[in-house]
C-alpha cells in the first residue's frame, strides 16, 4: 500500500484483467478508458485457481509497469471470470476450461492481496458485452445482445440501458435448444447452438468425422503452426485452403447462429446484436453479413430486422468491460 | 358524454375488453379490479374491423349494464387485441383471426366514439402476462414470462417489475425455433415451437394426418358436440377417450413447450414462468407438471429451475390486463 499513498502525483488509473482459457489479457486505462498499458500470458494449463491467481496477478503488473504505473497505485482492478462468478462474494466456482477450479475460490480477496488494491469479479461474456454497450458498437443502442462466437457460444444482454443478469446466469444463448434431441453438445445435453458453432464443439466433431476417414487438412495444418487445438487461426486458415470438412463445418455453425440469434430475437425485439468471440473477430465482416442472412429466415418480424455488428473493441473488449466494473461500484 | 358529467355518485371503475379470435370477453371493474360485470360475445366472422368494434361496444355496454353503470361512466376502457398493436396510434393492423382487417384501423377512436370515454389498447399477450404480474400467479416475482397456449403459442415479459416490449413486438415465444428446417408453421416459417403447439397448428396437422388414413375421434367429437374447429375441450375430450392420435400431438406439444420454454430461461434467466392460454387453462395443473419436467433437460442451470405456475386469473386474465391499461395512462 505505500505505492498508493505515494502517489499523488499519478494519473488516476484502473486495471483491467479478462481471464480466458487460453490467455490472460491485463490492461490499465485511464478514467476514460484509453489503454495505458497491457500484457498477455498464457492461462496456466496445470495447478490450480491460486496457480491461475498468480499469472492474473503477474499479467497486471506488466501491464501496470507499461503504463509506468504500480498496481497500487490503481483505482481499483476488474476482472471478467467464466464460470459461476459471485461478485457480492467475490469468489468463482465451476470454471471448466480452467485447471482444478470446480470448488468455490476467493479469486477478488487473492487478486487484492497480491496487488494491494481492491478487486470486483463479473461475468466475462457479461462484461464484454456492456464494453461494447458502453464503448463500442453498442453506442447508438439501448438494448442488445452479445454474441461471443468463440471456444462455447456465449451472450450478454443490455436492457433499457443496464446489464439483464436474471437471477445471474442470464445469457446462456449458447444453449437455445435449435434442433431436439439433436448433436452432443460440451454441456451433456442435446441439441444446443454450441453444439452445432461452439469451437470445442467443433473439433470434437471434427475429430470424429476425421477418424471416420472423412478428409480434412484441419489437423495438418494444426500441427504445422504448432497448434495443439483448432484454434481461429486454423478454422480460417483451412477455410482458405477450401477445406471441405472444415468449410461444411463453419457453414453448419453460421446456420446454428442465425438460428438461436433470430430465437432470441423474437422473443425480446432488442435493436441491436453485437456478434465478438474469437471466431466472430477473427472471421469480421463477411461472416458477420452470414449470420445476419442466416437469421432472416426465422425472423418472426422480419421486415424489421435489429441492426447487426462486429465487435468494435474487438479482443480487448473482456479487459475493458473488466476494467469498466471499477467505475461501476 | 351526458352521462358521465352526471355521474357523480356512481362508483370509480373501469372496462376492459379482451379481443380473441373466437370470442370478445369484456369486464367493468371497480379501481381495485374487482369484477362488477362482465359478458362474452362471439367474435364475428364476417365483415370487417368496423363490425368488430361493433361488437366489442356491445360486449362492454352489457358488462356495464350488468355493473349498474353507462359505459360513459367509466375512467376509461383497455383493450388486449391481437396483431400490430400501436398504442400510441390507437390502431391495430394485421390481426389475421379477425374477419378482412389486415390494413391499419383505428380502433381506439372507433370504441372511444361508440362509448363515450377513453380508450387504450395493448396486445393482447402483453396485458394478460401484465395481468398475472399485477393481480395473478406473478405476484411474488419480479421477472417472469408468460405462456399462453392456445389457439397460437404468446409471451408476454415482465423484466425487473416492468412489462418488457423491446421495439414493440417482444414476446413471440411461439416463434422460437425448436427444429431447423421442422415443422411448416402457420407463420409461414419453419420449426417454430408454435407449429408443433398451436391449437392451430395441431388441428392442421391431425387433419393431414387423418386424410392420410391415420385413425383419430377428434374430428367427429367436434361434430357431435356441434364446433367446426379443435376446440381445448374437443382436445381434452379426445385425451379422456384414449385417442392415439390427440394423445400423441398433445404429448408433442408439451415436449415443443419444454424445450422452447427452456431455451427462453436459459437466455433471460427469468424468476417465474406462468403458463395460461385457452390449453393451458383448460389441462390445468397436470400440465403445468408435464411443462416443467420436459423443460428440466434443456436448463443450464438445472440444479436452479425457475417457478411454473399455472395462470391465476384464468379466462379472464385478458380482460383484467386490459382494464389495467387505464390506470396505466
Amino acid at each position: 500500500m505505500e505505492a498508493a499513498r505515494q502517489a499523488g502525483s499519478a494519473p488516476e488509473a484502473v486495471g483491467g484483467i479478462d481471464l480466458g482459457g487460453t490467455k490472460i489479457e491485463a490492461i490499465v486505462t485511464d478514467t476514460s478508458y484509453r489503454v495505458l498499458g497491457n500484457a498477455r500470458h498464457p492461462t496456466p494449463t496445470t495447478g490450480g485457481p491460486a496457480d491461475v491467481a498468480n499469472a492474473m496477478a503477474a499479467a497486471l503488473t506488466e501491464a501496470a509497469k507499461a503504463a509506468g504505473l504500480e498496481p497500487a497505485q490503481l483505482l481499483g482492478v476488474g476482472v471478467g471470470s467464466p464460470g459461476s462468478v459471485d461478485s457480492q462474494a467475490g469468489t468463482v466456482a465451476r470454471a471448466e476450461n480452467l485447471p482444478g477450479w470446480y470448488a468455490s475460490f476467493p479469486l477478488a480477496a487473492a487478486l487484492a492481496s497480491a496487488l494491494g488494491t481492491k478487486v470486483t469479479l463479473g461475468n466475462d461474456v457479461g462484461v464484454a458485452t456492456n464494453a461494447e454497450f458502453v464503448l463500442g458498437a453498442g453506442q447508438p443502442y439501448r438494448s442488445l445482445l452479445g454474441v461471443f462466437w468463440g471456444t462455447g457460444v456465449g451472450g450478454g444482454l443490455i436492457l433499457d440501458g443496464q446489464p439483464w443478469h436474471g437471477r445471474g446466469g442470464a445469457g446462456e444463448i449458447g444453449h437455445t435448444v435449435i434442433v431436439e434431441d439433436g448433436r452432443h453438445c460440451t454441456c451433456g445435453r442435446r441439441g444446443c447452438l454450441e453444439a452445432y458453432a461452439g469451437r470445442g464443439a467443433m473439433e470434437l466433431h471434427a475429430r470424429s468425422l476425421h477418424e471416420k476417414g472423412e478428409k480434412t487438412r484441419l489437423f495438418e495444418l494444426a500441427k504445422e503452426h504448432g497448434r495443439d487445438r483448432l484454434t481461429s487461426g486454423i478454422w480460417e486458415r483451412a477455410l482458405e485452403h477450401g477445406d471441405k470438412m472444415a468449410t461444411k463445418l463453419i457453414d453448419r455453425a453460421v446456420l446454428a447462429l442465425g438460428t438461436g440469434i433470430a430465437s432470441a430475437v423474437n422473443l425480446l425485439d432488442i435493436e441491436a446484436v453485437i456478434i465478438g468471440g474469437g471466431l466472430g473477430v477473427r472471421f469480421g465482416e463477411p461472416y458477420r453479413d452470414r449470420i445476419a442472412e442466416a437469421m432472416q429466415p426465422h425472423l418472426f418480424n422480419d421486415s424489421r430486422p435489429p441492426a447487426v455488428h462486429l465487435a468494435g473493441l474487438g479482443d480487448l473488449g473482456g479487459a475493458l468491460g473488466a476494467a469498466l466494473l471499477v467505475a461501476a461500484k
